[in-house]
């Protein structure tokens, strides 16, 4: 259910401690944004030397205010912070917003001082925001506690970004995008992202919530909730964040102390939980264009219209580039086009008025019904010039205000056919802000000046892959006390993975013992080196006892190894190498990796990542989305090997590591997939 | 040299043919423009009506204007234009503008009618443009002879669609980039893209070509001109094209009857040439307004300036992903840094001047000239809020005029460092429009509202690897006459590529003669088969003659070929496979590719592309980026291959396929590379 934040976003009074006369003073901005709403619940301003403050007494204290504060906003130095939120928690406040800075984000110190005042603000079952913050706004409660306005609108923002905020505030306003609320995360002592996303995802004025954040804070926590919010809501949730790169990650420890988490593990984070994520804040607002509204692509065939030139071939690449596809219509849709359509228009897909569109801007409308209503088309990207047929000047042939008027006729009766269907219709002008384009705009169809952004938007409004989730952890098994391969591989053998017969030797005298008991080729490793193929510690088909016998003298006049394993070497032939991992992520748990190994898994680097423990079911999504997954399938002649008996290992590798939290990193590699069942050749564990 | 075009585009005198005052007509745009220029030459109007147009006294004919003319502009219906083309060369045109449609793009009748006027034009020793184009303009010539007016400026738009260029003009604006030239390129009957390109390249006025073609031409030609372009001249090179994806060739070929020519080909050919890449009008905006100046980064280590949030780790992330680098700064520049900035700026990379910018906007400008005087950083980004600090209402904590005048001054003080340095400086501004932002533009330091676009101009103002340009055709050799597999092998083989031994056998008596010859294993292969592996028809690994023997008894029973060929079977232990193929392209000619082959060969779809013939120095270059390049370098244990071998060979296989133009298709593959020499194990040759 996620903590109760009502006294956050809907307090019954609210407080200002720090307010201040002097404009240089963080709390001159942020009361005077309070007071804007001073009809709806009691505002205090408090400064300690009393006096008045944007006209008004001002109580020198808290407790002088005689009467209990539900929220109090505290903008006071570093020094008095612990002093301002005890006498707010005395004076009954369920709420804080802490905007005072100098804690987590300057050092140890003061992430101690802070985690002592998240302490002590649960302990009195209130709730603080911050600190370290630039506050907040609740337009559906006319609550602003922060240094700015923001246009009301559908959109919830938590950002940990103060700059940004006003960036996408920009952004949003030419595409009618509002807020609903907005959140400064600031350094999450008490509330975290996790808290305000799940309070947001039950926020009946919020139709999106749209995130800035370096610090996922319990990162686990966070795909949960974002995966029931896409779940039961069907609300999007669009995260930007930064840290892919290492320069990222360097700026995000040096100005919050955020503990950035690697790219790979977010990305499959979102695709797993359905979180659109992208990497700018025009990304962003281009996303948030396209899911503002209900509607959503069925599929991934995109329809193209367009008035002559070049605009249509270059949307059609835009599109394809963005993972959708702009088939060739089929022969019903084309001869109904033909029909309403000029003699020199094309019809395939994209369609090309050729020139119609600027004599009749009412062939648009015609045109857009046609593909609106094909079977074969899931979404339609108007493209080119619509929009500037009102602008004589500008206009290839002219054209004046009797084609201006043929165009609003025809944004309305787009609009209508758009009304018509469920089926997205996403609109790219050379002239977004003509009225024509504005007609669009505002019957719910996005407008776009640039192409790109176009097929970004149609990309975000086509739903992808079924998303599994987060498959909750198992409960701990007992704990692995040690991490040595032998032992590894026992306790991996007993949860189900297949290994070949391994015996441990110690002397050249255990040999015999060992090639009586099952039969060459061999392979000799040599125990308790990290790398043991790189150091030469691995000697493959070794065909019989004497050419076992000659690796082991040759291998153990080299390393001087305490241990040894004699293996039964598998027959390579026909089978695939994977490699399976497992690591713990600080934020996010246990991560797992799988992939194409052996030799090849540096070469070509083609893994994927996701959140342990994985379904078989997710598993084999993950096997055969591989870039290389062609050759599970068999190339040239080879049989397809089994991937059911693949993603199955992968299920055990990685349902064990997930309950064995004590594990810090497991790798099976190779894990040798043959045409039948799967054999695991190798392993390495590493305890935290 | 190329053609002498002076005619086109500074004519001595000028027609308009189909001038008219009625405004639906493009005759009446055309003639509008045309007289605006009425001072710098004569402008003749013909309207076969005669009568007045513009309120000027038009000709019946050209004939009966009664003096010389240089330029006609044929805008007559298409019925008419052949006789108006032989009317204007009979009066001395050494240039025309054919804007009259109706030919190539409707089908071969009407290629059949352009090309025997297009015939007629070059044995007058004239020049046309078009048909089916929009006219040209000249801005260093006053000579406006389309229907649009084009803001002047450096920049020479060479373009197959008018809306695309009317989208580029609004594009350019708001960063202060104009026109030198603008030329619709029509159906390129008599004068291409490559002609317009070369003089253009000529040109004083042009400082940039910007290309927006479906159709090259002569491919071949488009690349050494570019090439020769940006060697000789340094004038940047911007092609926009369309066509990457299916449904953008479906629609090039729907309207302009162009041969659209495969995505890989001309990304390789802008690689090698030189030529900026780009897929949208708003990225050759981008480009065009980091590539307008003349300053190049020497090197791909950038350093990002923000002011507090997160604009410094988002455009981390989008200098990463544009393939530069963000190195953390070196001790002197942090701690110069250090002293000049406050203490909780952060200066590792990005620098983050954590508040002190709005504090002291001219904290900026220390920043940024410590930054391009370091000599760890080629280039500066700098990014957020800097242009906001006159927007008091939108300001987090206020600021007022104070601010607004302090950032005006630290943005002279930016554009003196700049000055003072040859390295580029390019900004992301929250507010591009802002007083002191268009300071900052107008010393030449490109600014742009999106962090992506100001990642993308510096990746265009930062030059890649060596352009290896266009090696020139060899003569052609004595043509083949067969393109067996043999005949192939041989004719391979005397040029210089080394084949394992082969011997052709048409039944099984001949086998014990191939077996005393050489030593197995043997391979076996039916001859007169396409897809040899495929059909079965490939034996590996036969240890000896009895082997073979049953093979050939086996193969001969399921295929009956006609033919085999028995060869030596290579080692493959610590080899790579590598696949080389040249195609004959129907724009650019002989295309070389190079990549991984063998079984990984579709799985992978490892390959790169450059026109053929290939120099070994190119081929090393190539090898060496292939997206699996470390599998050459020897991975876990393996050697290293021979890569000089390897570059020695595709040298051998493409000039040869240069050398041979009746070849359709040539492929080595596998090409063999052991860590001494390569191997060719088999080749396919399909003639035209």
């Amino acid at each position: 259910m996620g903590r109760d934040l009502s006294a956050l976003f809907d307090p019954v009074s609210v407080a200002v401690v720090g307010a201040s006369d002097d404009p240089a003073k963080y709390g001159h901005a942020v009361a005077a944004q309070a007071l804007r709403a001073n009809g709806r619940r009691p505002v205090h301003l408090v400064n300690r030397r009393g006096g008045t403050v944007f006209g008004r007494t001002a109580a020198p204290s808290l407790s002088a205010i005689g009467e209990p504060v539900d929220l109090a906003v505290v903008c006071v130095p570093a020094a008095g912070f612990e002093d301002a939120v005890d006498e707010a928690l005395t004076c009954g406040a369920r709420a804080l917003v802490a905007i005072t800075a100098g804690f987590a984000e300057t050092g140890d110190t003061g992430r101690a001082r802070q985690h002592a005042v998240a302490e002590r603000v649960r302990a009195a079952g209130a709730v603080m925001v911050g600190p370290n913050c630039l506050g907040l706004a609740d337009n559906t409660t006319d609550l602003f506690l922060a240094s700015d306005t923001f246009t009301p609108g559908g959109i919830a923002l938590l950002s940990q970004s103060g700059n940004l905020a006003l960036e996408l505030q920009l952004r949003f306003r030419p595409h009618g995008l509002g807020f609903s609320r907005f959140v400064s995360l600031g350094n999450q002592a008490d509330v975290t992202l996790v808290d305000l996303l799940a309070d947001c995802a039950r926020h009946e004025g919020t139709r999106a919530i749209a995130i800035y954040a370096e610090d996922f804070a319990d990162g686990r926590a966070f795909a949960e909730t974002a995966a029931e919010t896409s779940a039961d809501t069907g609300k999007p949730v669009v995260l930007l964040t930064a840290g892919r790169g290492d320069a990222a990650a360097r700026s995000a420890q040096s100005h919050t102390g955020a503990l950035t988490t690697p790219a790979d593990v977010v990305s499959a984070v979102c695709r797993d939980t359905g979180v659109e994520l992208v990497t700018t804040p025009r990304e962003l607002t281009v996303v948030l264009a396209a899911l503002n509204g209900a509607r959503r692509a069925a599929g991934r065939r995109v329809a193209v219209l367009t008035d002559g030139g070049g605009h249509g071939g270059i949307a059609a690449d835009a599109i394809e580039a963005a993972a959708l596809t702009v088939p060739e219509l089929r022969l019903p849709t084309r001869e109904h086009l033909q029909k309403v359509l000029w003699e020199q228009s094309a019809v395939a897909n994209p369609v090309d008025l050729a020139g119609m569109g600027e004599q009749n801007p009412g062939s648009y409308a015609d045109a857009v019904a046609a593909l609106l209503a094909a079977e074969e088309v899931d979404a339609v990207l108007m493209t080119g010039y619509f929009g500037g047929y009102a602008h004589t000047e500008a206009g290839l042939g002219g054209g004046g205000t009797v084609l201006a008027d043929g165009e609003q006729a025809a944004a309305r009766l787009i609009a209508d056919h758009h009304r018509a269907t469920a089926k997205p219709l996403v609109a790219q002008s050379m002239y977004p802000e003509s009225p024509s384009c504005r007609t669009l705009a505002e019957a719910g169809i996005p407008v776009f000046g640039a192409t790109e952004d176009a097929a970004r938007a149609l990309a975000a409004a086509t739903p992808g892959a079924p998303r599994p989730g987060v498959t909750p952890l198992p409960v701990p098994a007992t704990p692995l006390r040690e991490s040595g391969y032998l032992h590894t591989r026992r306790v991996l053998e007993a949860a189900g993975l297949p290994f070949p017969a391994a015996r441990e030797i110690h002397d050249e005298t255990e040999l015999p013992a060992v090639t009586r008991e099952f039969r060459g080729p061999y392979v000799l490793k040599a125990l308790h080196l990290l790398h043991k193929s790189d150091a030469g510690g691995v000697a493959l088909g070794l065909a019989g006892p004497v050419a076992l016998r000659a690796a082991f003298r040759d291998m153990h006049a080299r390393l001087g190894a305490s241990s040894y394993s004699v293996e039964a070497m598998a027959d390579l032939t026909d089978g695939i190498e994977l490699i399976v991992g497992v690591h713990r992520d600080p934020r996010f748990g246990p991560v797992a990796m799988v992939g194409l190994g052996g030799v090849l898994a540096e070469a070509l680097h083609d893994v994927a990542f996701t959140l342990a423990p994985v379904t078989a079911e997710h598993a084999l999504r993950l096997l055969r989305g591989l870039r290389t997954a062609a050759l599970l399938g068999g190339v040239r002649g080879r049989p397809p090997v089994d991937l059911t008996a693949a993603a199955a290992a992968v299920e055990t590798i990685t349902a064990f590591a997930a309950a064995h939290p004590e594990i810090a990193e497991l790798e099976v590699n190779p894990l040798l997939v043959r045409r039948h069942g799967v054999l695991a050749l190798d392993s390495r564990a590493v305890l935290a």
